[in-house]
C-alpha cells in the first residue's frame, strides 16, 4: 500500500488518510492529526449517545498480532465493531504459517486478501513498514519493536485536548523510564508538534536520548529541560509517567533501585499545579498509587477509554466509510 | 457497578436487573429468577423461528477469561451475537497485562472502557465481586474458583421447567462427587428456592457439606436426605450427576475407586420413575454411558443447549435492550 | 447430520447442498461442484462491488479447530462475516473439555447446540465424518489428518476457472512432494473430475501413490504420466506445486536433499507454455522464488484470495441463505 509519503498539501480535500497506511506518528501532518482528533470527538459523542453506527458495515479488520497485546487488540476490535465492521485475526504467532517458514511478506499478502485493513503488532522494528509494502489493503502499525505506535500517541493527544480543552502552549513533564518505555518517543513528538515545552524527568541512566532531544529542539522549536527531580514537574500542565519497564533491565538490582524512584502520590499532587493532569500508557505499577485514582487530576483510565473513539476515527478516515 | 444488594421490592418495575451485576445465584430474588426464566422462554421461541433479533445491536460484550472455559465462552458469545451484539475478549491470561503485574482491578477498569458488559471467568473465588466493584459496566460471573456460576444454575432450572413443565414440589437427587463439583452448590440452592426436596447421594467421603445442608434446611424449609445408595434416586423426578472431578483428587487410587461408583445406565433407568430426567453439567464421563443418550430421560444435551437462550435472557435484561 | 450419501438425481432442485455436511470432495457430484463454482463467481462479484450481503444474518458459524490453521480459520471467518453472519470458535484444543476427557462426539454435540454450522479442523483422519454423525447442524471438513480438505480443492478449481476461463481438457502438472502434501490428493481428484490429464512430477521417493493413480485412471478415464523431470511440466496449462512437507520427513538429510529439488524460477517460466499458470496451496518456500511473484503466470496469491468467495458460496448453499 502507498504509505503516506510527504505531507498532503493544503488543497487536498479531507484528511488525506483514505486508503493510506498509518505506520508512524511522524508521517502525519499537523492538519491530519487535527482531522483525526476532530473525528475522534464526533465518535466520542456518538458513543455517548449510543448511536448505531454503520460506517464500516461491509468491512473486515484483521488483527495480525505477532506478539500478544490484549489491551491494544481489544480496543481496536471494539472500535471496529462500534463502526459496524467485522473482525478476524490471530494473536498467537505459533498458530500461523510463520512456523512453517512463511515470510512476513507472504503472511501479510494472505491476510490482506481476507480483510479490508490490517492492524499489525510485531516484535521487530520496521515490520509495519515492510508489511505495508506487501499489503493490498491499508496497514495500521499497532506497535513494532521499540519504535512506533501511532494510535497511542493520537489518543494521548486526544486526552490532553479533552481534559485541558487546548493542545498547545503547555508545559509537559515526561517522567520515569524514558530510555526503555516505547510510548515516550511517540508521545514526545506528539506534544512537540503542538508546541508544548517538555521536561524530561528521569535518573541519569534512564534519561531521554540526546538524539531525540536535539531532534525535538531543532525541528519543533520547543524548550526542553532535563532533570532528575520530580519537583520540577509540579508546575507542569501535564505529567506523563510510564511504568518502569522491568523486562528491559538486565540487572534486577538496578530495576529494584528504580522501581519506585518516582511516585505521583497525594502528597505530591497537593503541592502541584491545581489543573495538572496525570497520564500513563498503562499498566501502572507503584508510580501511580491507587490513593490518587479518584482525584480529578488522575485521567489515566479516561485516557485508555479514549483509545476506542480515536481508533474509530482512524479506521473511519482510512477506510473512508 | 452496583451489584444486586437486597431484593428489589414488589413495586419495582420489570426484573430489576437492568444495569446490575450478576455475581451469585443467591443475589437473585425468586421473582427475578422467574423473570429470567420467562424471558429465556421467549428467547428460545425466537431462536426456534430463526427470528432476527437486534436488541443489543450497539452493544459489545467482553469475555474476560482468566482461565479457559470454551463451553461457557462459546455459549455466551453465541448468545450475544444472537441478540445482534458484538464480542471482544481474551481467554489466555498470559497475553494480558496481568503478566506485567497489573491488578485485576486495573484490567477490569480497562476492559470496562471497551465494552458494555463483562463476562468474567477467574480461578480465584471472590474475583467477580472484586471486579464488579471496579467496573463501570455490569459484570456477569461465569465461574470464579469453586464458588459461583449463576447462569449455569439458571439454565439448570430452565431445563427442569422446560422438561417437567413445573419448577416446584419435586424430588431432586444430586448424585456423585458432591464435595468437589462446583456446580452442585449452585444447583442445590436453585432447586431449594423452588421448594423441591433434595436427596444427596454420594459416598461418605464425597458427601455434601454439613453447612450447606443445614443452610438449605434452615432457609428454604425443604426436606433433605443423605444416602450413598443410587437406589434412593429411582423415585426422583430429577437426577443431577456431575462427573468425578479427577483434578481435585489428591490420591489417584481414591479417584480410581470412585470413578465409576455410580452409573446411570439403561438397567437403572428401567427401574426408575418413568418421567425421570437425567441432568449433567457436562462434560460427562463413565457415569453417563452413551447407551442412554437417546432415551427420553437423557436431557443433558438439551440442558447445555438451553445455555444460549438463558444467557440471551440475562444479557437482554441486564443491558436493557 | 445427513451427509451427502449418493449423488442427488437430476430432478432435485438447486445444488442439493442445503442442510448437508461437506466431508470429502468426492462426496460432491460434478453438478454440485459447478453450482458451487457459479455461486462463487457471484460472491466474487459481490465482493468486488462491496455489496452489503445479509444472506446469513441470523446465523452463527463455529470454528472448531482441534489443531491450529490460521489461514483456513481466517478465511472461513471472513467468508461468514462477509455474508452477515456471526462467528464463535476455538483454535486451541487445550482450552476445551477434551482435556477433561470429553469425547469428540460430545464436544461436537455441545458446539452444535451453540451454532448453525461447524467448520472442523482435526488432526485425525475420519474425525469430520465422525463429527457429522453426532452434530445436529451441518459440518464442513476443514482438514482432518492427511485425508480431505474439500473447500481447498474447490477454490483450486475456482482459480483454474477464473484464470483459464475453462475447467476441462487441459494438461495439469502436479509437482514436488506428492507423497506427503495432503492437498495433492484432493486437487488431483478435482481436476480429474473435469477431465484434465495429469502429470505427476516427483522424485521416486515422493511420487503419487499407485493406488491413487489407478483409481484416477479407472474412474475418470484421464491420461496420467509420471516423471521426475520438471521439463515435463513446460507444456502444461497448469502447474500445482506444494512445498516440501518438512515435518513429515523422518530423516533431515533427506529433507535437505529434496528441499530445492524443483524450482519454478524465471528461467523455467521463460521456456514454458506462455499461458501457464502456477498454483500453490501456500505457504511457499524455495520452490517458488519471489522473483516470479509479479509474473502473470504466478496466481498463487489470487488463489488464496479466492478462498473467501468459494467459502462464502459453500456456506450460503449449505445454510440456504
Amino acid at each position: 500500500m502507498g504509505r503516506i509519503v510527504g505531507k498532503p498539501n493544503s488543497s487536498s480535500s479531507g484528511s488525506g488518510l483514505r486508503g493510506k497506511d498509518l505506520i508512524s506518528f511522524k508521517d502525519l501532518s499537523k492538519g491530519q492529526v487535527i482531522s483525526i482528533l476532530n473525528e475522534s470527538e464526533s465518535m466520542l459523542r456518538a458513543l455517548t449517545r449510543r448511536a448505531k453506527l454503520e460506517y464500516l458495515e461491509n468491512r473486515i479488520m484483521a488483527t495480525a498480532f505477532f506478539e500478544p497485546s490484549t489491551r491494544t487488540r481489544l480496543s481496536f476490535e471494539s472500535a471496529m465493531q462500534r463502526l459496524g465492521g467485522g473482525v478476524i485475526g490471530f494473536s498467537d504467532v505459533n498458530t500461523t504459517s510463520s512456523v512453517k517458514g512463511e515470510s512476513l511478506a507472504d503472511t501479510i499478502r494472505v491476510v490482506a486478501s481476507y480483510a479490508d485493513i490490517i492492524v499489525l503488532r510485531h516484535p521487530k522494528a520496521g515490520a509495519a513498514l515492510e508489511a505495508a509494502e506487501y499489503s493490498d489493503v491499508p496497514v495500521i502499525n499497532a506497535g513494532d519493536g521499540s519504535a512506533e505506535h501511532p494510535t497511542q500517541a493520537l489518543y494521548d493527544l486526544f486526552t490532553i485536548k479533552m481534559q485541558k480543552r487546548r493542545l498547545s502552549g503547555m508545559s509537559v513533564a515526561i517522567v520515569g523510564d524514558l530510555k526503555n518505555a516505547r510510548t515516550v518517543h511517540s508521545f514526545a513528538y506528539a506534544v512537540a508538534m503542538f508546541k508544548n515545552n517538555i521536561k524530561f524527568i528521569a535518573p541519569e541512566q534512564l534519561q531521554a536520548s540526546g538524539e531525540m532531544v536535539e531532534d525535538l529542539e531543532d525541528n519543533y522549536g520547543i524548550e526542553i529541560e532535563k532533570s532528575d527531580s520530580l519537583d520540577e514537574a509540579k508546575e507542569a500542565d501535564v505529567i506523563y509517567i510510564p511504568r518502569m519497564q522491568k523486562e528491559r533491565f538486565l540487572d534486577p538490582e538496578e530495576y529494584k533501585r528504580f522501581a519506585n524512584y518516582y511516585t505521583i502520590n497525594k502528597k505530591f499532587l497537593s503541592k502541584a499545579n491545581d489543573d495538572i493532569i496525570v497520564m500513563s500508557p498503562l499498566p501502572r505499577l507503584g508510580e501511580l498509587p491507587v490513593e490518587i485514582d479518584n482525584l480529578k487530576s488522575s485521567v489515566y483510565f479516561k485516557q485508555v477509554a479514549y483509545g476506542v473513539p480515536v481508533r474509530m476515527a482512524v479506521l473511519k478516515l482510512i477506510l473512508g466509510g
